[in-house]
């Protein structure tokens, strides 16, 4: 046939010099993973074994002084026009990142839920990196579909959802969140007979959504994003343990006026301060009777499903429409892990779109389908890689220890606390926080100011970098005071670098209150 | 004095038996750096060095047959109770990834805006996950903070943006254009006196976005989400080149009702399949008339910026409120690197919070300030670590020039595909894309299927993985048709790299042309 006999033709020669790049400039060939690998031994391991590593958790200075001495240390403004090569790059950035950043691995420091990362997981990002592989279409990453396929189930068997669930991962917790109620939202305005998609939410009737007072801003952010605004939150009351009181939730379900929509009752596993957990069954059943979303933020507490000592603490989480779990936190993975689960596959229906360049339908129909119908983003980064090694590494039980160390350091700093009389305790340990106060008798009108005070001492002298927040610690309606909080996220942390953590916090306290100095002076 | 005179208590001994691991498991110490390094060059290298490394740019077999293989080279159901250890598991993943994975640096991985990454890029991304930083607050990474604004600072002078202009990095393009416009409609809502963030949009009359009818698809999604509906988008015809007619998109706004509010016109400086680039001069001139925002959606143009000989392409960018850039695309860096920049910084009000746990107003006055602002996330990866580096390393002359190769590649392709009678030149080079459509004389009616097919019959064979789109290639109003596509991000790929990749296209078409089989038979 013509077709098969005809000379193939050849192009004209466009670049006599064409410019040859050895392939090992790009990371995913195998000499490209080895010249990753040969950079971070060779050039940043040199830099790195020469940086000023800090002895504490930061480098000791005052903001204003740590960010110009890390700009000065960058060595220059704008974007070069020629390049220092790769070697010379990395030792820079690397000796940066070291000594201007925060060691995470120090036991002394306990400011955030930002645990640690594993050094498995670490790895096993770069290779995702180097793979840059994306979710949504299946020729844009068949092998990380199949991992984030294989991760999505393992979570929903964890969170005891049924046959019907499903999942993506998401840039973070907000995202999470915002996504869940972006869900809920569409949902509920489709009972209304409401094209949110199309239509937008102005025809929507009073949305409301409703969570407890110590709910992650990020629930407030998210309305405001969903075109809902912020005053669509309903704050229900909490416990003294700081849970959402059900039988308030049904009392303002219940006095809704009927020209409202409630759009979701968000319930908080895991609260940012306390870890306190609402009472999941409870609330569950309001939301069943009145046919509302239930949306659980499970962003810190999720990973107490790997503990078997705390996973009962997770009770009910079952009966959830859809969940939000991080990863990066309880799970000691890089930011971002985050995950959205949903009880049921078909509520992503709101997010699926057709895009001839990536799944026209003779494409789908022959099996080439990604993720993109299940996310707000197209490029989507393989997160789930660094999770799969991580849970193969260590198992659900090696997972599981670590949250239990991280829960026995916080019962211990609340004995210690307890034990301290210049400390109270303000919150006990329900996962991996603890929340108290330093009292000074000497100046009890200056507490707030002195609390906040010594959190900022102990990170301009690099000694320890703790938590702190607003708490009312007389009960509700009480003014809000300034605590401190130690949030425990290292699993090789001891009870003596704990010790130790506490006996600074003191001397901080003393150094800040005026008339202890004096007296001292 | 008491304080200081006082034995410091110690807290009970709570665990005789307390877990002691090793510090090399967690990532960011120095031992755990080592440890990282240590299992790539080791364990993950030994398996890699025996894996089936596909040929092509990727494995050979149906979408379900390769998805099978990779789930079941995952090697088990679920989440095991047990870990296998780390260099187990993380030769386990680096197997799957590359058996079944994308090989973006072969020379016929061509298909989306998804190159391979710059070896220094994942290095320094390695650094960025083993530090685990956050951009929320200083004491969540100081470093990381300081290299992020470094890198806003060059990218706003590329960008010829002003002295008040802001920017900030998120999880993608899509992500970048839903912010772009969350800013546009919550400052023309304020324009008429509804403070969108507290009262939602249902306030807000006729909200109205206006973009080319080949703007990306997530502006709609965007609107979805921010709850002013698909509908809210106005699609402006395109000329001959494909890019936004400014006289249809004034008229259209001139002839807008009053009871409406043009809240955005997003040009587009690089479209997806074409790289064309609308005329962002007119635009900003009709833009400013209107007293409307103008967003320019530059996610895949924004790199033309780095090559001297296409950087005029993007004349009139400095004329943006706002605008997406992606590096993860003209940029070589691993997904993701999305940033949104703004021309002025108090346009970033709109995501500003006061949060008790991050960014209390005495911290604040004291210089502990991070990057909450600025964005819908909470936890924010560090990921201008990598660019960072990428731009120390290779300067703007070095990514320039790799700009300018594919673009060559792209013009190579051109011509190549003008020569062979069997192939259609859909669309021009403008930037690195060429969209081209196989011709078949002998089943002209089966033409959009054919193509569909032969581009699937690459993937199946492993030989090539290329893009598809359709487009009206009989101008404004014609059908649209199945096309090709060649995106070309691969600054190691030849001419005769892409003069095979084209000898392959051909004969798909021919193995998938029927008649022409049955000719051969």
């Amino acid at each position: 046939m013509q077709a098969e006999t005809e000379p193939l033709k050849r192009g004209p020669e466009l670049a006599p010099q064409w410019p040859r790049r050895p392939s090992s400039v790009l990371a995913g060939s195998r000499e490209g993973l080895a010249a990753v690998t040969a950079a971070l031994t060779g050039a940043v391991g040199s830099a790195l074994a020469v940086a000023r590593w800090p002895s504490g958790p930061m480098r000791a200075g005052t903001p204003a002084d740590v960010l110009a001495a890390a700009r000065t240390a960058l060595g220059m403004e704008g974007i070069p026009t020629e390049g220092m090569g790769a070697e010379a790059a990395l030792a820079r950035i690397g000796k940066v990142l070291v000594e201007y950043g925060l060691h995470l691995s120090h036991p002394h420091a306990v400011a955030h839920l930002q645990p640690p990362p594993l050094a498995v997981a670490v790895a096993a990002d770069a290779l995702a990196s180097a793979s840059n592989a994306s979710l949504d279409t299946y020729d844009s990453g068949p092998s990380a579909i199949a991992v984030e396929r294989w991760l999505i189930g393992g979570l929903i068997e964890l969170a005891g959802l049924g046959a019907q669930a499903d999942g993506v991962l998401t840039p973070g917790g907000s995202m999470s969140n915002l996504m869940g109620l972006l869900l809920a939202r569409d949902a509920a305005a489709l009972r209304r007979g409401i094209d949110a998609r199309r239509q937008g939410v102005s025809a929507l009737p009073g949305p409301v959504v409703l969570c407890s007072e110590l709910a992650h801003f990020s629930i407030q952010r998210a309305c405001a994003a969903l075109g809902l605004g912020e005053d669509a939150v309903r704050l229900v009351p909490t416990d003294a343990r700081r849970r959402m009181r059900p039988d308030a939730l049904a009392a303002i379900l219940r006095e809704l006026p009927p020209e409202h929509t409630p759009l979701a009752i968000v319930a908080t596993a895991g609260t940012t301060d306390f870890g306190s957990i609402d009472p999941l069954p409870q609330i569950a059943a309001i939301a069943a009777e009145h046919g509302v979303w239930l949306h659980v933020d499970a962003a810190y507490g999720f990973g107490a499903l790997f503990s078997e000592r705390l996973a009962g603490k997770l009770h009910g989480l079952s009966l959830a429409d859809s969940v939000t779990l991080d990863l990066h936190k309880l799970g000691w993975q890089p930011a971002a892990t985050s995950v959205l689960l949903v009880s049921n596959a078909s509520n992503f229906s709101a997010l699926e779109r057709e895009v001839a360049y990536l799944n026209p339908v003779d494409d789908a129909d022959a099996g080439y389908e990604g993720l993109l119908g299940r996310s707000l983003q197209t490029t989507r980064r393989p997160d789930a890689v660094k999770v799969a090694a991580t849970l193969l590494a260590h198992g659900r039980r090696g997972l599981g220890d670590m949250v239990d160390t991280c829960h026995d350091l916080a019962k211990h700093a609340e004995q210690r606390i307890n034990a301290e009389p210049e400390l109270e305790l303000v919150a006990p340990a329900e996962l991996t926080t603890v929340v108290f106060r330093y009292r000074c008798s000497e100046e009890p009108e200056r507490e707030d100011e002195i609390n906040g005070a010594m959190r900022r001492r102990l990170m301009e002298t690099g000694t320890a970098l703790i938590g702190r927040t607003s708490v009312r610690t007389e009960g509700p309606g009480s003014p809000e005071r300034v605590c401190l909080k130690f949030t425990l996220l290292n699993p090789t942390t001891t009870p003596e670098d704990l010790d130790a953590l506490v006996d600074a916090v003191l001397a901080a306290g003393r150094a800040c209150t005026p008339r202890l100095q004096k007296g001292a002076a």
